[in-house]
């Protein structure tokens, strides 16, 4: 049996309010066993960006990095953040060592082609146009090399990773760190029984909005496509739990989206393969 | 026979300068066998410090780290100067990781308590006065913890690192490159054969500061108390060889003081210990 790795993706939300983080550290260090942590830091960057005269340019509610924002959210996601992560949790016990996705080649990327799509416009009332989209050194992922994770992890090592790829030509990429998060817990399916915890502002996955209750307990790929199909799982839920779905496909064991305050594996919605047997 | 490990420190006015820069990392990456590289990057730290409205104190060349300032060091150490070595590393195929003291617990410091010095003022005509002067967020080094370097040297992997170090509590300190190097390069003395090149603005210590071709080939701790008594060596030069004299002394091979186009270790001058016996 594969010793069990537990994989929690932090968004930029957490990381930058105090008293949730503190907690969120709390939790993650009571974590048994192996893990890593993936965060996000999108709104201290808008902050510094802002600061520095670098305005943000948001399509569809995705950021577009030109250079002045590549070196922003390179401050920012691998230096700010990462590194106060990585001090606070060695404060807590746990041996962090931040890295991005150039370091020791963990992940290759390629520059995002610019995209033909429909873009919402920021004024409600106005219509959505098809337009050609340049996201800018924004990095698709292309490979991870899990080897020295392993290695890491093997030596005690809790890995802390920041949402920044590289091409290999030298040049820094800006990745989403949900897909950070996939990619690594895909990467390390073959040498861990991993479970993925998205940190969410929701208990889980809702049958209703309005209702914090009713969090729905799993979904499959069979579920999923009933849910999609009759509205209950809709907008940016889609693209997130297609996301974890294929994670699970890929051999991760088990992918949870929940509350920040409640990463212990024991909350929120679970996302498994079809094939899965209920064990408990 | 220990196998060897080549240490070189990089100061700011390099990771600057391109062109400088890609020159250096040519060499660096043409440098055989295990490899570290220890980074500065004060004065890229100054200028976005200038960008975000933050005014950067200087006392007696020495930077006071402020709040506002430890967060500019480390976006600007942690996230732009060392991820950018990184991945333009990588594309010189050098499998780098970059770090900070605080990654995988590296190296420990505490805060610098206020000290009583003379400080020299501005002004080139006032008179320098005696003043307790707080250097804010500093870190004087406490210990170093070589392992996890040597296992990452180990797995072919050429660590970067940054010149910040952690108290252990969750606070990153700001601490001088060249302590940095000095410090990892005397944890790793025990496990390799440590060459450490300092890179610098002048081919060496010169004997006539007007002169380029007057390098002082080989300094140890009698030379230093000579030249240090006949004025040769003065001013900022003295605390630099006292901490290379105090590294081949705790069993590092060999420090090195050269031109930043010159690290191949052939060149400069080489500060040794007053024992060791002259090989070529």
């Amino acid at each position: 049996m594969k010793e069990s790795l537990t994989i929690v993706k932090v968004g930029g939300a957490i990381v930058e309010d105090d008293a949730r983080l503190s907690q969120l550290l709390d939790d993650f260090a009571a974590i048994r066993g192996k893990k890593l942590l993936v965060h996000g830091g999108g709104r201290r960057a808008t902050k510094i960006a802002a600061s520095l005269g670098i305005e943000t340019q948001m399509v569809n509610g995705r950021r577009v990095t030109d250079a002045d924002m590549l070196n922003v959210v390179t401050m920012v996601y691998g230096g700010l953040v990462n590194k106060n992560l990585v001090a606070r949790l060695q404060a807590h016990g746990v041996n962090a060592l931040g890295l991005t996705g150039a370091d020791a080649n963990v992940i290759r990327s390629h520059r995002r082609r610019p995209v033909m799509m429909t873009v919402q416009p920021d004024q409600p009332d106005a219509v959505p146009e098809q337009r050609e989209v340049d996201f800018g050194f924004v990095g698709d992922v292309d490979s991870i090399d899990g080897k020295v994770l392993q290695t890491l992890i093997g030596e005690g090592i809790t890995p802390v990773m920041a949402p920044l790829t590289h091409d290999g030509g030298g040049n820094l990429l800006n990745t989403n760190a949900d897909t950070i998060a996939s990619t690594v817990a895909k990467g390390l399916a073959e040498a861990y029984d991993v479970t993925l915890i998205y940190s969410f502002e929701k208990p889980g996955v809702l049958s209703d909005p309005n209702d914090d209750r009713s969090v729905i307990a799993r979904i499959n790929r069979d579920d999923f496509v009933r849910y999609v199909a009759d509205g209950t799982i809709s907008g940016g839920m889609i693209p997130k739990i297609e996301n974890a779905l294929q994670a699970v496909e890929a051999g991760v064991g088990r992918v949870i989206i929940t509350l920040a305050t409640a990463i212990d594996g024991r909350h929120g919605t679970i996302i498994q393969n079809s094939e899965f047997k209920i064990q408990n």
